[in-house]
């Protein structure tokens, strides 16, 4: 199940099975000049299926959307060994039900995705970066606001907080000041000339948000350079001990108080609380440092991300914005759905899979065995 | 029911009821630089909650997607009257199913949708428009192609054929040329100087293509001349007599192929059977001009409408785009959907609406009374 079975140039249509690499079908589209947008950090490992299992999202997400405006059509093997058309190959398409988008997210609870087809967008020319290095963390949210509210929409908007900052200066130097709250990465894309304009719009914001620095890449090699450090952030956390990674998504407006809450959170708790994210769609990626051989310290990091999750809900945001349920949320789920809402999935769950045996406990508690 | 709740510049939200019409929510948002995508065709008089019941597209589907990429989350009233709220004010949300997904399209037939959050982008900066005149219709689809493998996604790719054309020239002269088959409106938008290059390479393709003629306009009056001819096709086509309007969707290299189908049924049944649409995202409009009061010519429309639905899904297409299937096509369902997948429909609908009292008979035979 591991085959691009079609990529048609003339459609903006491919064709895959589940089983292919989100970056495999990313080069084998790059070199027609086409372009799938869903970037979930994981592509060079993470298949298809996967992504549309999860509703991957990724940096590129405030720009493009996520994996379920890229899929119009799914190939899947219900519980009952049924298997079933949904969607098809073209954009529009509202005979009946969207059942593509029930099974896109579901996390392999409703059936199994065997066959995946995809749109394709043409490839933009060229990308630009500009990092912003501020103070205060709402300084960056404000920078990121005044883009947008310029007119321009950012391929990306990468914020990485004051405690990765250090975690990746102690490992490499990649010009970091390490006394910063926040360092933002924008990247914009699209012909030259407009890169020149909106890479000027970007800075300038940055600038007005108050920035203690701008840095602009002049190419392709200085951008690497500006983003080696975001890129090496997984790694150096490893380094301060084990980690566990959570998925937030807010309101954008809400980002710093999301921020500051994860904060207090952590000094309550005594646990450091590294966070990064994508901005732009309020997606924030915090982080807690511990040691998984230390039982009261694993009861602190229980207690912290259940209060994270809790403080997401009520900053009008989702316990997970692209990562999904499975079992290490599961328990929160009640507290992130509308109680009407959680009560229909459980019927749908319930009429797709009437004996429970597709992946049974993921997602709901009562579905657990 | 008609009102805009709110208009969030920092989160790129709007919250609306139902009743708001499409064009009153463009406005609202353009006033403060943003701007909301989905644009069907009936957009002066459209509510939201239409265009959420029909998950309608517009023009601009082929660059932006259709309504369901651009609806955040939904309030909604259940047939047992409980309330229930999907999604969020998120980009990304994966806590459990896509309930939002699952109400957009389904026609009122799940539940009564009482509020609307929707995601909205920067408003583009500027627009340019470039007008392709050809002889054989496939020389339009190849300038499509043309376009979109040189890294242009253009924001609309309009087509008419040359009975739209006689059609329109016939009330009033626009310019037109009356003896060619098809002409091709492709818009693209964005920063001024992005514009120039890419009108040049839309010209380009469309003389590549084989045009007779490329025209292009400098400025927003001379793009509105261009448009004139395609905004008076809907009045044009009325005043040769009553009309049946279709709405079927093929993948894009199967345009030529739908186009010969259909000229081809209108010989059959001696019926005219002009022809405009969305060319780049494979949605066309088959017209029936035919006489409501003569019960043998709409008995010849009739036939005719189901030999079109069939094409289309004989060309891998849908019976709908983005007009969905209410009662008039109800009976030509089963032909375009895979029938576990119907089946699977009625079961959800069942669910939702065990006593079926929303909107019975629409979609699908077995809930008419």
């Amino acid at each position: 199940m591991r085959q691009i079975l079609e990529i048609n140039v003339d459609e903006l249509v491919a064709v895959v099975q589940p089983g292919v690499v989100n970056m495999d079908l990313q080069e084998a589209v790059a070199e027609l000049g086409l372009f799938f947008p869903p970037d979930p950090a994981s592509w060079y490992m993470a298949t298809l299926g996967g992504n549309v299992a999860e509703n991957a999202g990724g940096p590129r997400c405030l720009k493009y959307g996520v994996t379920k405006d890229y899929v119009l059509g799914l190939e899947v093997v219900l519980a009952d060994g049924q298997i079933i058309r949904t969607g098809g190959r073209t954009i529009k398409n509202v005979a009946g039900y969207d059942l593509t988008s029930l099974f896109i997210g579901s996390e392999g609870t409703l059936g199994v995705v065997t066959e995946i087809i995809v749109k394709l967008l043409p490839k933009p020319a060229a990308r630009a970066t500009v990092m912003g290095v501020f103070d205060e963390i709402d300084q960056a949210c404000d920078a990121v606001n005044r883009v947008i509210t310029s007119g321009v929409l950012p391929l990306t908007t990468e914020i990485m907080d004051g405690d990765c900052i250090k975690a990746v200066q102690s490992q490499t130097d990649y010009g970091l000041p390490s006394d910063v709250d926040a360092i933002l990465l924008i990247d914009v894309e699209g012909w030259p000339e407009a890169l020149t304009r909106e890479s000027k719009i970007v800075a300038e914001a940055c600038q007005q948000a108050g920035a203690r620095e701008v840095r602009q890449a002049r190419d392709e090699a200085e951008a690497d350079k500006l983003w080696a450090g975001r890129r090496a952030i997984s790694a150096a956390l490893s380094n301060l001990g084990d980690k566990l990674g959570e998925d937030i998504a807010v309101p954008r407006s809400k980002i710093p108080d999301m921020v500051r809450r994860v904060r207090a959170i952590g000094q309550k708790y005594n646990l450091l609380t590294p966070v990064f994210g994508h901005i732009g769609d309020g997606n924030l990626h915090p982080y807690l440092i511990c040691d998984r051989t230390n039982p009261e310290m694993m009861e602190r990091v229980r207690s912290a991300a259940g209060e994270i999750f809790t403080a997401a809900i009520e900053l009008g945001g989702t316990l997970s914005g692209e990562h999904g349920i499975g079992l290490a949320k599961r328990d929160y789920l009640s507290q992130g759905l509308h109680p009407v809402a959680r009560e229909r999935m459980l019927s749908i769950k319930r009429l797709f899979d009437p004996n429970n045996i597709l992946n049974p406990g993921k997602i709901f508690e009562e579905t657990a065995s």
